[in-house]
């Protein structure tokens, strides 16, 4: 087990954790302390403490999430689709390891059931006992946590879901499949007949070709497709985008929910669809 | 004259520009070529080829504006105002030597007067030079060149532009005047009385405290203060905020402008006015 992987380094006594996600650009953190780190079957996970972006989830030197901007990711990827049904009662995750999302969900009293189903059982560990700023103290007897592979286990169900939210990691290693049409498909099936489904699509800058696949198979599917943007700080570009796939509704309706969200209310609601000119016109080309 | 300054570093063959801006967050980018490199009297300027961002204008080592994004933040911080009036005739702009902001409002055919008032003619001579995806072919002749510190030169200034835009860099070394009081006094009376003056008020996660303080004083002059946000990949954290202070006009108006613009359209005109929870609470607080 590598406790302290080589994109952790020491210079002058100050700890950096370097990102080379993208092999043209580095982003370095100065971190604090290091808070966990151990290897799971799947991945190397970490929960640093860092400077500006208190604590984050870091997957194999990549940052998932941090204390000061999951709320953006989370509140966008849950009340929006949510927003769209008038009646959600359950609803699955398929990702969602910090447990964020599923905090979100749980502010809608009427959802009875919150299945989520992650891989990988440490990422989820890790973000209950120390990456409470996202995963909040998640205890409501709703949510079940299912640790199984998401393409594996949406294969099985049929017309259940009234929600699917799929919050995966990028597209390369073991989330690269959920990007694909078959998934879509399985996702499609097990959802009601008047289900909603949303991913999240990455970039509209620098993974265009990923949103631009993800819209297309949606479409394929959904009588409705509808992309909607938020700013997260700690993805490269800023800008990320969101797909929903909706079988029948068409308009946001009002929920009772509880308003304490950070990010998400009811003006963002809708000007989240507004999109800017060049992705209007990629994705009509 | 130093020509490669201590942010670029030769690794492996490979160059690389060094941002450290912010003392815990380091951003390195992968650059192909040193296009253009020189001191001015004010700063140390460069045009450097990028990887990742194509051409970037590089002053003292922090990336201001490139290629690949700088048509949002000049789209934003001049279609924005000038929708508001109803007929822009004589427009200012402070800062701005990259050229963006000036090239957006020539696409104004009633604009008669496009003053530019910028310290460095160094970063106009650059820009226009070797930035051309970001300065256009600016030659039209309604743009008047203007090299001097903008607080002076608006102090003797009473009654006269419709619209002034202030696009100024970080509130440190030179740019630190333009964040306070007696600036925005002098601006308010540069404008004539149905005047509208913009701001890029920095990041509403990471400067804060400059936000606040540049909106508190719009406020205290203009009786209608307007905060609004876009996306900025290469600024840290994504979002931008800019504050609008006008005079009159309350709402949009149409403009029969050239529809060039890649970020800007009608529904962004609206959805940039929708600021997220937290913004709310923080103004408000």
């Amino acid at each position: 087990m590598k406790q302290t992987p080589n994109y952790i380094e020491k210079k002058d006594d100050v700890l950096w954790l370097t990102e080379d996600e993208r092999e043209n650009l580095k982003i370095s953190y100065r971190i604090k302390e290091i808070v966990a780190s151990e290897s799971s079957p799947f991945q190397h996970v970490m929960i640093l403490d860092s400077y500006d972006f208190g604590r984050m989830l870091v997957l194999d030197g990549v940052v998932q999430t941090t204390s000061i901007d999951g709320f953006i990711y989370n509140e966008m990827i849950t009340h929006v689709p949510l927003h769209f049904h008038p009646n959600p009662k359950r609803v699955l995750i398929i990702g969602g390891g910090d447990c964020g999302a599923a905090r979100e969900v749980t502010k809608y009293k009427n959802v009875e059931q919150i299945d989520m189903v992650e891989l990988d059982e440490l990422v989820v560990k890790f973000c209950k006992e120390h990456l409470q700023e996202v995963s909040g103290n998640l205890s409501d007897p709703r949510v079940r946590f299912i640790y199984n592979d998401g393409v594996a286990f949406v294969k099985d169900i049929e017309n259940h879901y009234d929600v699917i939210i799929v919050d995966s990691s990028d597209p390369i290693g073991p989330a690269k499949q959920l990007f694909e049409l078959d998934f879509y498909r399985n996702i499609h099936r097990a959802l009601k007949e008047d289900g909603i489904m949303v991913c999240q699509s990455q970039s509209p800058i620098f993974h265009f070709d990923v949103l631009q696949q993800s819209y297309k198979h949606i479409s394929d599917l959904f009588p409705l497709t509808k992309l909607y943007t938020a700013v997260v700080p700690t993805y490269p570009g800023g800008m990320w985008t969101f797909t929903m796939g909706s079988k029948v509704y068409e308009k946001p309706v009002e929920h009772a929910f509880q308003q304490d969200t950070k990010y998400f209310n009811k003006n963002i609601l809708d000007a989240c669809f507004q999109l800017p000119q060049f992705l209007i016109q990629k994705l009509q080309a």
